[in-house]
């Protein structure tokens, strides 16, 4: 390819409304063109980086016995009315109507359709295992796109679907399809790569991971056990505190003996006011978070230590309701002032098991500018059950090795598998008969993969100020040849000869035939990030060589002219099996 | 791959509700499954056959200097408004709302999508010419979706836009890309793909191409001159007409003696009823064709040959309005019995050109049951424009070479080539700088392949009662083993050496390993329409053969085990090579 045909703009400002780097670079290198919210268009060079990393999801997928097959973007909303989850997802389902009036939605996964096309196609047990997949446009409409090709509405996913006989073959797969995930991540030079147990959310199943590429930028937060294997998305994170010091030591006897005392704590609705107010720490606490279900309204308070946050996804899954922090402010509840004694209001009280066992806490008296000293959970609110209700911390105490060792990070979630049992065979029908031509429903596993986010996760993790340093397995190009004075004839011919040999010899290879300023030259060629760059220049020619250098600053060299060719296929070969 | 793993169901009955060749064969033979009207899941073998296909498009898309981009499946509608087409296409253009509020598309065809991503990008005339393609989903919401891959209303799609700086640059990557596509079809194996003129359509520009697949279940009609190279669609065909048959011969004198005469004739709505009542022919008539155009619901009536039909793209396109048939039964119109001559209503009236000069002719005299006998154009209706409404038709006269030499013809358009003129990159704004630093839009064509309609198209121009004979170069894969009696250790054993050895010799096989007996195992390799075959069976063993044959059955020979897999992979590449 030449550059001088290439299209896209290269420039050096950072664009308006990019905040994060690959974003930036991505725009700045002529990669991509935002279309609408959350939409982007993609130049040749995103597209290439596109096409690789599909290709070696394609390879991993189809070495585990996958078959691609392809389902539809518009489907029938009929089929997600059968399972259930045309009602039951949030409007990031986009749901339209066709000509006729029917109800159509945009596929954002497609349990449905796979479930759908494989129903009849494996009635007996003998047509089990196997799994179907496919790489295609997906379309979830998210309320705020940003951050480029990390979270955008339109993108491009591999979805895969098996279908197993027994929980175990499940499993096994399971097992098989992460370590293919980590070929893949692997292969595209992605190295930071960590598996967390996430949420299954609206997916369903019990079992499910995510694969996390650790960068700061990350939307994800992760919790890592620097003392052991322990990783987890902070979403599902068990929390684990250790006891709170007590507000007032009592002086003697019993707990029983600290009796509740209401204090007047003007203007303390917030736990860091009341501190300051009463010289204490959050820790020394018990507070009241409010949150309303999104479907009836119902008011929903959460006891739990002052120093600690609600994590909303445990709560949401132990009332089985979507749920939003409450910001109605009801005429019969003391709003900043709320506790666990003599809450009269009407809601549904769930108490954090930070609070388990605590006494000697200050907590709202439910009576503006009041709150108790020396609440006793056990005295006070006898009976109630504890769950896990809070988000975990640095330096929390790790579930598995119980030391003070959670760590927490941020990631790119760039893949996820589940086990998803029969939830929608089940809902949708898909039976075959057993050995004992009995009827059962197939148990199924579904795993994807988002394609541009592997690409931006890559330019994350892979960059300079520059531009990108793109892996040699899904650089646009291989090769970049750079040459300086193209009107010179014998940079022409140089250059022309370097490009025609390497593209004989199978290597990819973009020209700068450009009459452009070097300068101008090489900050394009660093923007286009390709591992491995020729320069050709009346300089170079005098002394009858080739510069060759790599975009990582690793190598730098001159090569004669004789022997660049093969030195250069050499070198792509070599840098291409170190990541195959 | 192992026809034991492989998903979807082949069956001998023809399914319900599928009408055409293509269709029946396809899902009989498990390569689709209809998901919605006009929605369709492919199962793996029509993925193969799509991504083979895809290749070929890609190979010689890259081959005119193509760049490979990707633009917006879902687009905002903003960019829709920008060309005009929001409002200008009909409800075939899926418009929805997504959860904001705002207006959105289904990308249907990509003028403006590309035009938005390509209008800043290239500035300067040195930047031209250039294309850029993409190979990806399109929805188009057909009112009546019918005949499998070959009219539904999600699709893939190659849409390719070349922009240039002058017309004759156009003019010649046109002619490019024309021979572009004629080296696609036939590497598909299409050999029956004939070039006709089109009407541009909503699409714009004067020039365009349609390559049509032809086959007695083609939707489209194309004109075709059995006497020279003259070809046409239907749509914009020129009709020529020769005068016709006076009704009655006037006895003597002037045209002006046979006067209109009043006659009654009930019961005669139809120009069939008509000449059964009068005893002449339809030639002798001049007949009332109602339509109405969509936006405004003005009443349009074409006066035309009784013989002929009107055409309703040529009318369309005179207008610049939709139209339709016109349904109503309007009260000051009388139906049935409508003619030039005292034609009161308020109507748009339009002449076609075959009436032109006539006289002696039966027309509506605008009465419930009467018409006139003897109406002269020339003498009735001075100063009427007339125009070429008409479709022609068989033995009509060529505009070409002026023979009685017409001939009509089915076909299935797979591709389609436009010169758009300057008509989006005005709309839209898209400039660049000329030499003399004048701003200038440039000039665009845009080229259309639809992939699934290739497929379909194929498998209606070479099939068997028993299945698809797919062309090796887009086969879903390139030799089928069937292993008779797989049970049997040598059998099992031969074809295993042969599935490996032509694996690793880079051919793509299906090997039929199940315990089935051989005439069930036939007719599947029948539907799978694979090209070789290579039949292995505990008699082909004790004779140290494999039997191989083509699916075509051009060849049936039995092939020494020991040089089976030399001879098989010979036979592939020879086919293969036929093809490339």
């Amino acid at each position: 390819m030449k550059l001088s045909k290439l299209l896209g703009m290269r420039f050096k400002e950072t664009p308006a409304d990019c905040q994060i780097t690959s974003h930036i670079l991505m725009v700045r290198g002529g990669y991509i063109k935002n279309t609408g919210s959350g939409i982007y268009s993609l130049f040749m060079p995103a597209k290439r980086i596109m096409q690789k990393i599909e290709a070696i999801i394609r390879e991993e997928m189809d070495g585990i016995g996958g078959q691609e097959v392809m389902l539809p973007v518009a489907m029938p909303a009929s089929l997600w009315k059968e399972s259930g989850r045309f009602d039951s997802v949030s409007n990031e389902l986009l749901r339209f109507k066709d000509r006729h009036g029917s109800d159509m939605v945009l596929g954002m996964t497609h349990e449905e359709a796979v479930v759908h096309l494989a129903r009849d196609a494996a009635p007996s047990y003998t047509n089990y295992p196997f799994m179907l997949y496919q790489i295609q446009t997906k379309f979830r409409d998210e309320a705020r796109p940003r951050a480029g090709l990390i979270r955008v509405r339109e993108f491009t996913m591999k979805d895969a679907y098996s279908f197993h006989l027994t929980q175990e073959d499940l499993e096994s797969y399971y097992e098989e399809c992460y370590k293919a995930y980590e070929r893949i991540f692997r292969r595209c030079g992605l190295k930071d790569v960590c598996v967390v147990k996430s949420d299954s959310g609206m997916m369903g199943g019990k079992v499910s991971h995510e694969f996390m590429q650790l960068t700061e930028v990350g939307e994800d937060t992760l919790i890592i056990c620097s003392a052991c294997d322990f990783r987890s998305n902070m979403e599902v994170a068990e929390c684990i505190t250790t006891p709170s010091l007590r507000a007032t030591p009592p002086e003697e006897g019993n707990l029983a003996d600290e009796l509740l005392e209401m204090v007047h704590t003007p203007g303390t609705k917030t736990i860091d006011s009341l501190c300051e107010f009463l010289n204490i720490t959050p820790q020394e606490t018990c507070k009241a978070v409010m949150y309303r279900t999104n479907e009836t309204g119902e008011l929903v308070v959460v006891f739990i230590r002052g120093d600690l946050e609600v994590n909303e996804t445990k709560l949401r899954n132990y009332l089985q309701a979507e749920v939003h922090p409450d910001m109605d402010n009801q005429d019969d509840v003391a709003y900043g002032y709320c506790g666990p004694v003599n809450f009269t209001a009407k809601a549904k009280l769930v108490f954090d098991r930070s609070v388990k066992g605590l006494s000697g806490l200050v907590t709202g008296a439910n009576k503006e500018g009041y709150h108790y000293k020396g609440f006793s959970a056990d005295r006070d609110v006898p009976n109630v059950e504890y769950h896990d209700f809070a988000k975990t911390f640095e330096g929390a105490v790790c579930p598995v090795c119980k030391k003070h060792s959670i760590t927490i990070k941020r990631g790119i979630e760039v893949g996820n598998i589940f086990q998803l049992g029969t939830k929608y065979t089940e809902a949708m029908g898909m039976t075959y008969l057993d050995a004992n031509s009995k009827q059962q429903h197939p148990i199924m596993g579904c795993y994807g993969i988002g394609v541009e986010r592997t690409a931006a996760s890559v330019c994350e993790a892979y960059h300079d100020d520059y531009g990108p340093i793109w892996p040699i397995s899904i650089a646009p190009w291989q090769v970049h040849i750079c040459a300086i004075r193209s009107d010179d004839a014998q940079v022409a011919a140089t250059a022309k000869a370097l490009y025609e040999g390497l593209q004989n010899a199978g290597i990819e290879v973009l020209i700068d035939d450009r009459d452009v300023r070097p300068g101008f030259m090489f900050s394009d060629a660093d923007l286009l990030g390709i591992p491995v760059r020729a320069t050709v220049s009346p300089k170079t020619c005098e002394r009858s060589v080739v510069e060759v250098s790599a975009r990582d600053k690793t190598l730098k060299e001159d090569v004669a002219v004789d022997s660049a060719i093969e030195y250069i296929a050499e070198l792509v070969r070599k840098k291409m099996s170190e990541l195959s």
